[in-house]
């Protein structure tokens, strides 16, 4: 018998890699969610609200290439389309899926719940396609030929897909094609990748003194290794910036640190920008990625090698895509012998007179207990902004969402990130004010048998804010106080380490424990209201200076 | 001196009786932010999340007419997007204030952070025109004009307006027209009104039987009072249909209860559909609100007043305002003797043979406790179906979310009423799965020093779902297992009176400590999975049935 629509959907992501489905369940979307609980190879992870939800999707994403959403109609997925933006802005495969009305309550415009009562069903969808590479409402007839089509958007542009399936189709069986369509990838105009890889070779082999900076979309197009290779082979220097931190790995030895421009690491921001051949691959020149708009390379000395062009000084090949070149580059890239820096880590914690805890102290700490392997994920604000420049052991991720920024994500991302790779250590730091807009998913963790390491930095309020606003003692940037380490025992967490720290000994203490101990760790530490790493201090000057200009 | 944009928008606002402003903090709306904070006649309300502050200012608007909420661009905006389409659906004029980046970083194109990194600035804008009956992006010189013209619209239409401010522009002197514009109220056509007025009075005038459904744009228009002259006058019977209840009171002689259809209180039905003359006055047939659809009264018997037309029989009257029309009635309707039924309330609470909680006991019993002036908010689902029939006393408002029916609202959406009616006593009941969406925003009660009456009710997981759905024990339908009464503590809720009842001496015990004490009260009820009100129990076989029709 021919199966369902929604089990062929589920069929096919299964076939792709997905074992976990996030979301909330909503009378629209139960046919869905039925066939996600009557699925044995999927596991419906039901999240506290559709945001988090979508967060956490996007956080499974990342560790394990793409990853499955369901959201019930109208109401289910506008509260998610700030995580479907956030995965749009960072190019992360989400496949969501959205439990419409059935065709005849939209056929026939009834003023139905989760609607806007004006009879218009097709709003949502309307919207969803600006944050979507490709989009579709699915039906018997076109099930097949639509998903494909989908599928494919998703993987080679690595951005979310938007499905919408009314409630009816859901459940009917696929009209089956005689011929099942594949959609070819994408090619590189042959010509164009010819020439390109010429041109690279060319300005690497002239160059004097060459380097790479390797940004996130090498990762996120599954390219990193592929780099990796070339970096082998070549043995160029690499930096990454601030959002591509930890792509490629930062115990190699050719690894120089994090390049920002004009705020930090001037060294090796002086290096890179006295080359005369810099290799950019998948490098995204966003504010908080080049020291807000301080990075300054020579265009003539610039390779950029995006997801479907490359760029060699001024010349511009379109229509060769990544994959393409970098497959190249490995094969045919010469070995080269350019000396870079030695990359440098934060040094030791320096503990403060009164043994408060202060930001030189607490990153260094932070660094020294990071090991090979860990997921470590830091939140949006100056928690990032201190962790981003920490030295990380072999094959450790650094996780942070720094074009889309929105606070709140790092919480349910890391529970994402924890369903997709139970057998990792996860370390979560956020900041409390953003802690708070999400903090109901810690629940989760317990749900799942996870057992995450998450610290939550206290300094009552929004820190970054103080640093960056007119009047750092506004009280918008004030939040209510909660008692942190109650938190997970509220919320169903049992037998967690919980552990409020105010002094550098209590932080060392803590940590120790937490890292010995086989259970979950939450982890408040206090600090005083504006102890802040260097780089969250020096920020501000050019963000503000960037808003006028 | 010439005020500043924003400081024009803020005198505005508070012109119109804004005294609160809800949001959550972000760079790019700090002048917004800053303005708030300076101005000595408004007070900053800083949200845990920007859903919640939607919800929130949703619930303030409920109550004061109008509310303003301040979000950041792109992630902010996108947050509380469901929010904002919920009062779009609901009729809440929301002034939504969004912070956008300097017009030269727009014009620009800059990656900057919260964009999609493609130098679009305009597509939040853009989305937003669907959940908004006006929207504009302020400069120096359109702000007066424009400003007015918005406002027009939210007062007008009883929907919320968009109002892009960029950052430079913000903090700019407004330029000041010679003339202030002034943009009138729309008219009723004359004759079109007249005619209207005449077809509804001879139709009332020729009636045998006659009543009134008094719908719930009575109420978001401001017209409650009126509604309540004519039938004062009138001496008509009136019913309240579920999403409208409590628009006029239900102390009143002349109300009979709750008009649902064929699933509830059939004897209502049954009188209403047998009057060959009913008044439906801004009522609105959605699914929840018509009994699924089940109601079923005469064309030929049936008068609309809406907002923007009548409808008498099968004429119909455009361009006639509901106030305008409204007055007239009150001012021409005829005194008439149509006797209705008498209101009943839910009977005595039913103890359970074994002591536990069951519906039968809860609803009637919480109705008890109700008294005059009361502000009550129901979640959706089984908690809003079983209150919604409870009889109320003089004055006391019931709040739900029918037509939108975004579970999470209730929580927030209970801060945004507290906030605005602090002198009334607040009494929220939520399931706990809808609370799990929103409950971190609790914290902002004890911030703010609110005493709200806090009810969750936990059931082990989502039970209207259960009621509803294919297979009641499937997985998605449960929810993490938390524990409640130390929520509000983990929460810096201090000194709040928390307390579990898992009988129906507790649950009475409970309810009488939370009447005495002069403090917050946050009691959780544990019932059986299954325990629902009849309304729960009987909506699924219509709903399932609308669904495919």
């Amino acid at each position: 018998m021919a199966k369902t629509v929604i089990q062929h959907i589920l069929t096919r992501l299964i076939e792709l890699g997905v074992r976990d489905v996030f979301g909330v369940a909503g009378d629209y979307a139960f046919p869905i969610n039925d066939a996600v609980c009557e699925n044995s190879q999927l596991r419906w992870i039901g999240n506290c609200n559709e945001l988090n939800a979508g967060y956490a999707a996007d956080g499974y994403a990342r560790i394990n290439g793409i990853s499955a959403l369901v959201t019930t109609f109208g109401v289910g997925e506008l509260s998610t389309l700030n995580a479907i933006a956030g995965a749009y802005a960072e190019y992360l495969p989400i496949f969501h899926l959205v439990g419409m009305p059935s065709s005849k309550v939209q056929k026939n415009r009834k003023i139905a719940h989760h609607t806007l009562g004006n009879g218009d069903f097709n709003v949502f969808y309307k919207i969803s396609q600006y944050f979507s590479c490709a989009h579709s409402i699915i039906t018997p007839e076109n099930c097949i030929t639509e998903l494909e089509r989908l599928i494919n958007s998703a993987l080679f542009e690595r951005r979310p897909v938007y499905i919408g399936i009314p409630s009816d189709y859901a459940i009917m069986p696929i009209k089956i094609s005689e011929e099942f369509i594949t959609i070819a990838k994408p090619q590189s105009n042959h010509n164009a990748l010819t020439e390109a890889i010429t041109a690279i070779l060319n300005k690497l082999s002239g160059s004097k003194k060459a380097c790479v900076i390797a940004g996130i979309l090498t990762a996120r197009f599954g390219l990193a290794t592929t780099v990796q290779s070339i970096i082998d082979k070549t043995n160029l220097p690499y930096a990454t910036m601030f959002m591509d931190k930890s792509v490629l790995s930062e115990s190699n030895p050719n690894y120089m640190g994090i390049y920002n421009g004009q705020i930090m690491n001037l060294q090796i921001s002086e290096f890179i920008e006295n080359c005369d051949c810099i290799m950019g691959i998948g490098t995204v020149f966003s504010d908080f990625n080049s020291g807000c708009f301080t990075v300054s390379i020579p265009p003539e000395n610039y390779i950029s090698i995006m997801p479907d062009h490359v760029k060699v000084g001024s010349a511009v090949y379109s229509n060769v895509y990544m994959e393409d070149v970098l497959s190249k580059l490995r094969d045919l890239a010469p070995s080269l012998n350019h000396q870079g820096l030695k990359a440098q880590g934060l040094g030791k914690p320096i503990p403060s007179h009164n043994g408060s805890i202060t930001a030189e102290y607490l990153y260094p700490r932070l660094e020294q207990m990071f090991r090979a392997d860990d997921i470590i994920i830091a939140e949006t604000s100056t928690v990032s902004m201190g962790l981003g420049f920490a030295l990380l052991p072999n094959n450790a991720q650094f996780h942070n969402q720094t074009l889309w920024g929105s606070i709140g994500w790092a919480t349910p991302a890391t529970l994402g990130m924890a369903i997709a790779a139970p057998e990792r250590r996860i370390i979560l730091f956020t900041g409390e004010g953003s802690h708070q807009l999400t903090a109901q998913e810690i629940s989760q963790f317990a749900r799942f048998g996870l057992k995450p390491i998450i610290f939550v930095l206290n300094n009552d309020g929004y820190l970054f804010e103080r640093l960056l606003c007119k009047e750092p003692e506004a009280y918008y940037n004030d939040v209510a106080q909660w008692n942190y380490t109650l938190l997970p025992s509220a919320l169903g967490c049992k037998d967690w380490y919980c552990q409020k720290v105010t002094s550098c000994e209590e932080l060392d203490s803590a940590i120790k424990i937490a890292e010995l101990k086989n259970v979950a760790s939450y982890i408040e530490i206090v600090t005083d209201k504006y102890a802040s790493p260097e780089f969250a201090r020096k920020l501000p000057y050019s963000l503000n200076a960037s808003y006028s200009s």
